[in-house]
């Protein structure tokens, strides 16, 4: 089989298998334990927090580990949200602090800020969803006159999970710090594949996670910029500074860590060379277009990895299958929203047309995808496409 | 070393951690994504839920998976809450209905349902506290006369994680299932080590998790009863019926199956055996205390692997460090309130001296406890009490 839907999950790297191995049978402790295996423990999570914090500049104690990117996500916005509003009206007894309520953030946000965001709205908190281009990306001037007096948070997708666009967060941030405005961005997609850095970028907020980048399922984190105000969502111990209760999974940090130290920049170039090899052999097949920005070599506004393509007269979902048959594993969208039947709103969002939409097909590659991966895959393709428009011409 | 801190977290078994590596480097897929090797996972996952509902005489879709013990309990205690107020809110806008919202749980709580119900309290939920007697049961008449027409869960401790006291859920299950009112019971201690059928006891919500029992960290469950209202609390994917979005921990779900499968009724007799020799053994130590209920050779009504001795004129922090050094590793309490100076909570409930509290000392035992470990758990604790309380005397 070939696997090209990396941006769903991805194979765990055996050096990061191996490194979590130790983890599971022999230094087992919990890290809050106060005996040796304890400190065991809490030595291996906090060297993996190191590893992470280094990738983007950040200090070790602004990582929190959480079980996800989606648990990174509620904790940012709900967090943020909530430290705005229930504690204020607690603490201003006497009322003289208005309630500030109004959040901002895209068409184009994974279902974990999406659906958050949804849920906020339902309880009297405003959204602003701004408007993508063809290309999926925001409009700054429209960010700049959302921006209100009672925002309390901008929260923006870096790297997008379907079409790889990846937004400009450096001149997002700048923007936020001027008005005074906490920032969040999802950068699940993008950490490892996009240089990042916190402190540059003027981020508050920064969710990630392992199994994107080889590292393993159950482990995410959440980066919280020192200051930065924020409720708990969760209610246990004391782990995770009191921000996030339950037992450290301890092996799956490691494994996070480790995962980060393999991810090179060696890696990213080559992968964007051979997605850029896939979009120029997919192209040559009729009656296609390439969603999402797109500039050969470049891996900056387009995630390395990702390649979206909508083939006319074709159902996504078919070809899908005709090509699990023919060995090539890939997706429709996000694998977070397969069971939905609606047509990606990303992909509306970009101005696509329904049924355009509903015949686009994601390939996403990884840091063990081949060039004999991309030939396979442009092979099977092109068989697949033939024989459903040959069924969809008949249909007619 | 010997390791005495088995309710803190477990050795994985070496048989689930081998069942688990499969998932992680080879079939890896995201059980969400619609090929073949997102349909592999799917099938892996439901394999383990299977296995977890046979052992409690649930059906296999009244089991979503969590991250831990902790997200099962904060899903049962705010989904509840939520779905009872929140929701009912909105939907009788006549205002016929009124908003119920009192919770009865117990002073001797684990923090996951403990600082859930404190949140809740701050939020205007009404929660009774049920004392418990000296062995640390609560009096069965008491939580009866605190039901009340607004009361919309019973949340009450399975298997107590520091003195080991098992409650008659079976009884509890009844009055609730009497009186109407939902049951939800933390059994993450308890699973697995005492016989739990969640149809005879009625209980309509249960949490459990896979490294108490020798499986893996970062996994959790909870058993919700068919017809059990429940408002989700996290926001994003359809995973997990609607209810916990977030991309399924695949290996961790199967090493969960496989250590259920792996413990055995002659695993629990062996532990409860272990348990009564420490137990007779350090009872010979003076001015000592048993705390919780035993019985020799029952595991219906103390855990099979906890013991609590609370040692006169000695400070448990002083004693678990001491410990350490002679190779014995110890807990003074739950591993998730270690950062807490309080003395705990629970040997408080059933009445201890602060100062008899704060000397008391948990050994939990595991699967793979032998003989010998608790001949050297008792020759050291004899060490190191008779060395604690010289001092302690001299310092007089």
């Amino acid at each position: 089989m070939v696997y090209m839907d990396n941006a769903a999950t991805t194979q765990v790297d055996k050096k990061a298998a191996e490194a979590m191995l130790p983890y599971l049978t022999e230094a087992y402790g919990n890290p809050s334990s106060m005996h040796s295996a304890g400190e065991k423990a809490r030595i291996a999570v906090n060297a993996a927090r190191k590893i992470i914090a280094e990738r983007i500049n950040a200090f070790p104690d602004e990582i929190i580990f959480t079980s996800g990117g989606t648990e990174s996500d509620n904790i940012a916005i709900l967090g943020t949200a909530y430290a705005s509003t229930e504690n204020r009206q607690e603490k201003s007894q006497e009322g003289a602090k208005e309630r500030k309520n109004h959040i901002i953030t895209t068409k184009i946000e994974h279902p974990a800020v999406r659906e958050t965001c949804r849920y906020l709205s339902r309880r009297g908190f405003k959204i602003t969803y701004l408007d993508v281009d063809a290309h999926g990306f925001i409009d700054i001037e429209q960010l700049k006159r959302s921006i209100t007096e009672e925002t309390i948070l901008v929260s923006i997708i870096h790297g997008n999970n379907e079409i790889g666009t990846v937004q400009d967060i450096e001149k997002i941030g700048k923007i936020c710090r001027d008005r005074k405005v906490r920032f969040h961005t999802d950068a699940v997609q993008s950490f490892c594949k996009v240089p990042i850095d916190v402190k540059e970028m003027n981020i508050s907020l920064m969710s990630i996670c392992a199994h994107k980048i080889h590292g393993p399922k159950g482990i995410g984190a959440l980066y919280i910029k020192k200051g930065t105000p924020l409720e708990r969502i969760n209610f246990g111990g004391h782990q995770e500074r009191n921000i996030r209760a339950g037992t450290h999974n301890v092996p799956a940090a490691v494994g996070f860590g480790k995962a980060v130290e393999l991810f090179t920049d060696a890696d990213l170039e080559m992968m964007a060379q051979y997605r850029d090899m896939l979009i120029e052999e997919l192209a040559k097949i009729p009656n296609t277009r390439l969603n999402g920005f797109w500039q050969k070599g470049d891996y900056e506004k387009r995630l390395c990895n990702n390649v979206n393509i909508s083939f006319e007269l074709i159902e996504g979902e078919s070809m899908l299958m005709q090509l699990d048959n023919e060995g090539i594993e890939v997706s429709t969208g996000s694998a977070c929203s397969s069971a939905s039947l609606e047509p990606s709103h990303v992909l509306l969002a970009i101005g696509l047309a329904h049924e355009i939409a509903h015949g686009s097909i994601r390939f996403t590659l990884g840091r063990f995808t081949t060039k004999e991966d991309i030939k396979k895959t442009v092979e099977k393709v092109n068989i697949v496409v033939d024989k459903l428009r040959k069924i969809s011409a008949l249909s007619k």
